[in-house]
């Protein structure tokens, strides 16, 4: 098997052959989700003015030494900035508010008795220059660096976005797939099935793979066990979509045409075959606008363990996302491995009390039993070795 | 500060209001990451039939005997049975095929020669029953309990519903929510401020929460800090929304016309106020129509400590999903705590080399500071305690 690419090596040339797919501005309400492709600094310091932290009374070191406070106005949130001119005086002010000119402290509204015009200061009340005030610039200063490049837009940043003034926010470009499925034996969810055959799953799997990490402009076909409809099909994709993801066809079976329509269409081989269990039969290639082409192996556990391990992490260093941290588990029982080969092996995870991220390995009986995925989390790596991994050891982890 | 519920008690008595939002029949292409509501069991044996694993030859102990075996039929996949009539002869197989009537095994293509109508099997070929024979059932067997209700629908789970003929499924309805923006210090995104404003935010921090977890029927709106308009508007979304969330206006301020405006519509306040930093002002109640009522406080940080810790939980659970399994995290350095408030503190989180999950504390300035959120990754919960949460305590996570 020494023709055999390393699951390394393949990782590595797919993502070598990876283009951006460019950037385009979206309004703030369609940004959920999608990868930054621009800076964003603090649009004005943060808070922009010295800020009421409570509802209740604003006033100085002269108020707050006399303990009755004449009311001389209000500062409610919104409000241009009052002034104290009485400086023995209060404001009432609003959480939110701007701190009166003059004022150096707020007390809260529990805190203090009101006896017409006055404010009485209740006698356990104690206060500090700069009390329940939120100081402007502490939070951060106008013009730093809050948001960069490659992060994924969530609640969080979502925030950032609207309190900074970014209306319209730059984020990488969706590219468009088609998702691709071979064979004859393939009847539709709704279709009657004829003998020898069985339905076709493998395209809604891998559009929900796709769309679970945002690419979601996708577009499923299928094409018959056939030369030339396989080649007009690919034709008319290829000009119509930048990445094409196909299910099956790639091995070397006299009804494998798929690696000879593509060849025929220009696109070419980067890599076949990779030494990895299920999953083997794998093809990548290059068409001639660069538009990349992942041909998936048929087998439904094969098909899903390929999309999550090559096809979604390479999309996602396409489109500029950093990179999370690759997951390491610990193996709770021992897992099989081959001599040769890497083996992707289904798991459940939990958490110990300890925060170790446990793994039961799945293992499925073959890689068309796709059955019991549903009661996984994921799937680890583990690499060739002459025997099983033991309980306890460590694993890179990959999450459906 | 004994008027103040705990967090787990404000938890459960939200939870105990939750009224299930119903379900409804959607195509398997809408059915990604909804919940599903129903059960789904193997329309038919799994594989359907003794399946076909290589691309090769069909045959049986008698022609693996002869080693020159005759050529008499093909069976490719999706083709009805085929029988093998001649004991000692054997039939063309593709991956995915029936394995024909009268073969127990089948021979990969790579290890014969063809002359003719003759494939002749090389020298070391060994083989036995079953081999590369995908059994009948092996997987599983028709009626076979294959995914129940509460599962969130992935990819696994989508292969699942469309190789068993589950072209409509039975998920969970999405409430409809609306969010209030309440404030008029409030400016929108694209507005120019006037002195004393800031930017509204947290409306569109929310919606990014909810539709990260799939609510997505979302309105958006806000109302000025007046009573009248307040009530009108929150009549109006009564009529027609089942959950409203609320941001701001929930304190006891002299603006804070929220309160009063839900009771004055029949709304039941069900708790006020929560042992908890930040987010103490958090108010929760019930509509006349069983319609649930999140008031959060209007400070950025507490808005979504206590979205991710109260509503989408309290949401996820109406809609009959699966609870996830609390995840536990070790603090990689100590974090603030208080004696009588639980605290929730953002931190970054990483896995060790041993898969243990560290989290980093980083403690905001003010409930107001949510500049440095989108570098964290989540939030840690913490008890009250009378001392700082030791470095390797630990505490119980939740994700953005």
């Amino acid at each position: 098997m020494s023709e055999l690419l390393s699951v390394a090596d393949a990782d590595q040339l797919i993502r070598r052959q990876m283009l951006s797919f460019g950037s385009e501005r979206v309004a703030i309400d369609k940004a959920m989700g999608r990868v930054l492709r621009q800076t964003v600094r603090a649009e004005r310091d943060q808070p922009p003015f010295d800020r009421v932290m409570m509802d209740g009374i604003a006033l100085a070191e002269a108020g707050a030494a006399a303990r009755r406070v004449a009311l001389v106005g209000r500062q409610m949130a919104g409000m241009a900035e009052q002034s104290l001119d009485l400086p023995s005086g209060c404001l009432e002010v609003t959480t939110g508010a701007m701190l009166p000119r003059g004022c150096d402290r707020v007390i809260p509204v529990e805190q203090t008795r009101r006896e017409g015009d006055i404010y009485v200061l209740a006698e356990d009340c104690q206060s500090s220059p700069g009390q329940f005030v939120h100081r402007r610039g502490s939070d951060c200063r106008e013009r730093d660096l809050l948001l960069e490049p490659g992060v994924r837009l969530r609640a969080p940043e979502l925030a950032v976005l609207a309190a900074n003034g970014v209306a319209e926010v730059e984020v990488a470009s969706i590219p468009s797939v088609a998702i691709i499925a071979t064979g004859d034996e393939l009847a539709d969810v709704d279709q009657s099935m004829a003998e020898g055959q069985i339905r076709r799953s493998n395209d809604r799997a891998l559009a929900a793979a796709l769309a679970s990490r945002g690419f979601d402009d996708l577009l499923l076909t299928r094409v018959a066990d056939d030369l030339a409809a396989t080649t007009r099909t690919l034709d008319g994709l290829l000009a119509s979509r930048q990445v094409l993801v196909l299910s099956g066809g790639v091995s070397v079976g006299q009804r494998d045409y798929v690696p000879e329509a593509l060849r025929a269409l220009g696109v070419r081989q980067v890599l076949h075959r990779i030494a990895q269990r299920p999953g083997k039969p794998m093809w990548f290639g290059l068409g001639p606008q660069g538009q990349v082409v992942f041909g998936l192996p048929g087998n439904p556990v094969s098909a899903l363990v390929c999309a999550f391990r090559y096809l979604l992490p390479a999309l996602q260093q396409a489109i500029g996302m950093q990179t999370a941290e690759a997951v390491t588990v610990c193996l709770q029982s021992e897992a099989p491995t081959h001599p040769k080969l890497t083996c992707f092996v289904p798991v459940q995870v939990h958490h110990d009390a300890t925060g170790r991220m446990m793994a039961q390995p799945l293992p499925t009986r073959t890689s068309g039993d796709f059955s019991s995925l549903p009661r996984t989390a994921g799937f680890v790596q583990l690499a060739p070795a002459s025997c099983d991994a033991a309980a306890g050891s460590m694993a890179s982890f990959h999450a459906w």
